[in-house]
């Protein structure tokens, strides 16, 4: 039995699922003070490359996930972050949890995973298709062109186009490449829900999700007429395989079941709050419940989320969604595909030995070494500009063929600049994104800064400096994690909604980080710079891109022998 | 006393002065064997970062050399070269030289240099400017600005702009930045013509840089009026420090004096070739004197040199002269100011520890690992495309303040890929000038490729399926000293005259490299783009190169507390 929510010791447990590994925080609830934490790193981490049941080579542009790596987080980080905070488990109210979005998978009425039936180990296409499964814009591509031409109302909610990550990209990309798979799928279901679902025993639906990713608008996903103008196959998808119930965000979701109490060694019974995103819990753990907050949650990739009072369309925007974020306002999502991934390339992939020793001896990461040495020039010392773009283009271009460019470079031109000059894209992308909600109902007056790069602190000055914003950061390390602690003490009853539960333990510092003026005076131009290369490579006026990928995909597979 | 020119053992030297050394070789006059060679590198090597006599920074773009390294060529390389070959010097019958082109200095009537003045040391302006020295842009544009403006007739002979690199533009700088030195010059000499002197006493200019580098067409310099409007303190520039008769290539300048005999341990009073360029000099040493026979001398730049019977005027070309290569024929001079210099750029400041080592282990050089590397994939499989301009564009472009640009990188790219992709942009740039030679009377018949860059088997075969051409080879490894050498027989009368000592001591290996058709097509839709992003970065529909590197030198002048 757990104690009542009034309890001035009541804990409850947040837990965040993200691409490699699962986090487990202890939160008490009164406060928000983080007792006790723990990672569990997925075994099979992210299938881009073999499936591991088989070693079978999965295409390009794959990744797949196994979702016993799921539970495995329940059974081992839940336990040892109780452990770390040394409380008597009793004290835990609730649990909640966020995911990566348009993680998706095919499931029996059960629930089941169809990975884990006997004989389908082997179909890459029973597996959950991770978030940065990339595989089905061609998917994408119809999906948009027939909801242009049938000019339906949805598609202005998404800035005009879904991206392939999503839910009903990746269904008919099943459809169209497994449809047996795809048949015996009795549901199709975010990650995000299906962990609710191990919890509780029921299957539910959130509004985030549902909303963001399953083109869920006023109430109703896309047509039937809709779906079998794609494929008559597909016409049924909605109706069969996603319509349920869709719980607001911060709802009980449901009590955790026995089975869940003893993976966890939580109470039986307690509540469970209804699925959640990463990026979308990180709002209220922020402090940044209000309209015209925008967080940007910067890691691998950055999301940028925020609230409006109001419904506008803003252009490539990612989506809005009722109750998207917080129940009651109207939520935005804008993100970049591609931020932390991009230095971690570059630090991989095109630093000397010379630098890699250097910072080894100095006992510093080759990123901080970099980071460094690129700050000791003015803003625009390096002559170069790069379009950020490696992983392609989620907001406001909405294309993931498109790739990335530097121009510049000359033969003096030294690896921490171009370090730098890749830093400055990522945040030129972001000032295009806020710039993009500059409208009156959905203006940013406060940017707030989550995610693993706010520990980088020349990362953090150039994007002051170029947004020539002040920079607040959220005043936790475990963001997400914090977050889902705080819907589940929602859940559990403790507060009477998020934004109250965000008033007592979400955290923020303000003005971190000022902009500086000469900086920012050099940034203006450069940016200026940014928009005529991001117009010119991304809006058609050439479409090299585009043309090189499909050529590299031609020879690639006329030396694979297909057609 | 040295033997007559037809004992069959006669001997000649040919001493090549590079950028960074300069070779001397010992070649039999009657079938050009090389019997020994010997390199010596200069002591000050190129002072492009501070002035060696006084540690004084030098601004960005400058680039010097100490013209006491050249005559210690003379003293240590030909002593040893003949020690190497064993000869006896007495068999020794001419020495000819090449030289970069467009190193110039200013010296005394008497030959000496400014620099080698008491006092004069420690003032930059004093010292050979050498061909790489980029700071005399604005000077070059002025030239070129009022040559169109008075519709000069010689600026169509140097494909309507003459580079930042040449005698002009950087006499000029002089004028602006130091008139007391530009006052003492007496004259102002290309190191090609200035060595002669040290070996012969005497004054003399040679056909190619008067023509090339010197803007002397049909027997004249630019006006005295022409000048004048440049700057009325340069009115007399050319009349009072350049003019003096110009000698054919292959013609006898002088005989060794006894000072030079003393240097060399050559027989005093052998016969002296006119002064010569490295890359022109190459032409009889590959046996390719005749019209259409383009000779592609790939080094840290490439120049491209081809003779025809015809005067034509071709777009982007550096400069077509009347006897420049081959006496009685039009030479052409094309070239790209940057090309294993980007690939040694890339290999330093841009691949990872992981490669280093894997090349060191297998005792490669780290450009051998990456060809090969690069090399197990089919063209166009990295989706790359680069542009070539690190070092700015010399033809078609002629602008030196471009800069490099890569597009297509994504997550997934690899050294081995960005290696390949400069290649090829190298090899596209190549291809450029060669459809720039495409009229009927200049058309390109052969492709001959001499210099370092022949070593690369993965380069070549990219440069032939690029071209869609058989590549020929130059049959020696010092392609330059054997030219020299090959003159120097020539002016001792050994031959009657070049394209005769060309047939008798040149070499050439044909179609060593063939055009692979699946890759030649790739490549033609490559090369499509690499056009398209050449004209728009390249021909002012986007001018960001120029904006970027002026936003450099402009943040980074304030930051040296200059306005």
């Amino acid at each position: 039995m757990s104690v009542s929510a009034n309890n001035p010791a009541a804990c409850v447990l947040g837990v965040d699922f993200g691409t490699l590994s699962g986090r487990a925080l202890v939160v008490r609830v009164r406060d928000g003070a983080e007792l006790g934490t723990s990672v569990h790193e997925y075994g099979h981490a992210v299938m881009d490359d073999t499936l591991a049941a088989t070693g079978e080579q999965l295409p390009p542009d794959w990744a797949l996930q196994d979702p016993e790596d799921y539970r495995d987080v329940l059974r081992q980080a839940v336990p040892a972050a109780i452990r770390q905070a040394g409380i008597d488990p009793g004290l835990v109210i609730g649990i909640g949890t966020d995911f990566t979005a348009c993680t998706v998978m095919p499931v029996l009425r059960s629930g089941t995973p169809l990975c884990q039936l006997p004989g389908l180990a082997g179909r890459p296409h029973a597996y959950p298709k991770l978030w940065k499964h990339h595989a089905a814009q061609p998917q994408a591509d119809r999906i948009n062109a027939l909801a242009h031409e049938r000019g339906e109302p949805w598609i202005g909610r998404y800035g005009g186009k879904i991206s392939a990550e999503w839910q009903f990209a990746k269904a008919l990309q099943l459809l169209d490449e497994d449809p047996g798979i795809y048949a015996r799928a009795d549901r199709w279901i975010e990650a995000a829900d299906w962990i609710i679902w191990q919890l509780t025993g029921a299957e539910t639906r959130n509004a985030c999700t549902a909303g963001y990713k399953g083109i869920r608008q006023d109430g109703h996903y896309p047509s039937r007429e809709f779906l079998a103008a794609l494929d008559p196959g597909f016409a049924g998808f909605a109706a069969d395989k996603l319509e349920h119930p869709v719980l607001p965000l911060g709802a009980r979701a449901g009590s955790l079941t026995r089975q869940a109490a003893e993976w966890t060694g939580l109470p039986e019974g307690i509540a469970v709050a209804a699925g959640n995103v990463d990026a979308h819990v990180t709002v209220p753990a922020a402090g940044a419940t209000g309209p015209g907050q925008m967080v940007a949650i910067m890691g691998t990739s950055t999301c940028h989320v925020m609230n409006a009072a109001e419904l506008a369309e803003v252009p490539g925007m990612c989506g809005v969604v009722d109750g998207g974020i917080i129940a009651g306002l109207w939520g935005y999502e804008a993100g970049q595909s591609g931020v932390g991934d991009i230095f971690a390339w570059f630090a991989e992939q095109a630093v000397p030995p010379g630098y890699v020793d250097a910072a080894a001896r100095r006992g510093v990461s080759v990123h901080e070494l970099l980071s460094a040495e690129a700050m000791t020039e003015p803003a625009g010392a390096h002559g170069l500009i790069a379009l950020d773009w490696l992983s392609g283009n989620r907001s406001v271009l909405v294309d993931h063929h498109l790739s990335g460019m530097i121009v510049g470079l000359t033969l003096a031109t030294r690896p921490p600049e171009i370090y730098r000059a890749l830093v400055e894209a990522t945040a030129f992308g972001t000032r295009v994104i806020i710039d993009a909600f500059g409208s009156s109902s959905t203006r940013v007056t406060e940017l707030v800064i989550a995610g693993g790069l706010t520990r980088n602190e020349a990362i953090m000055q150039i994007y002051a400096d170029v947004t020539r914003r002040p920079l607040s950061l959220i005043g936790s390390e475990q963001g997400s994690a914090l977050g889902s602690a705080l819907h589940a003490a929602v859940a559990a009853g403790a507060y009477p909604d998020v934004p109250a539960a965000a008033r007592a333990m979400g955290r923020k510092r303000e003005a971190v980080y000022l902009p500086d003026e000469a900086s920012a005076d050099v940034y203006d131009q450069m940016y200026a710079e940014y928009l005529l290369l991001h117009d010119y490579f991304g809006r058609g006026e050439n479409e090299v891109m585009h043309r090189l990928r499909t050529l590299r995909e031609r020879v690639l597979a006329a030396r694979a022998g297909q057609p």
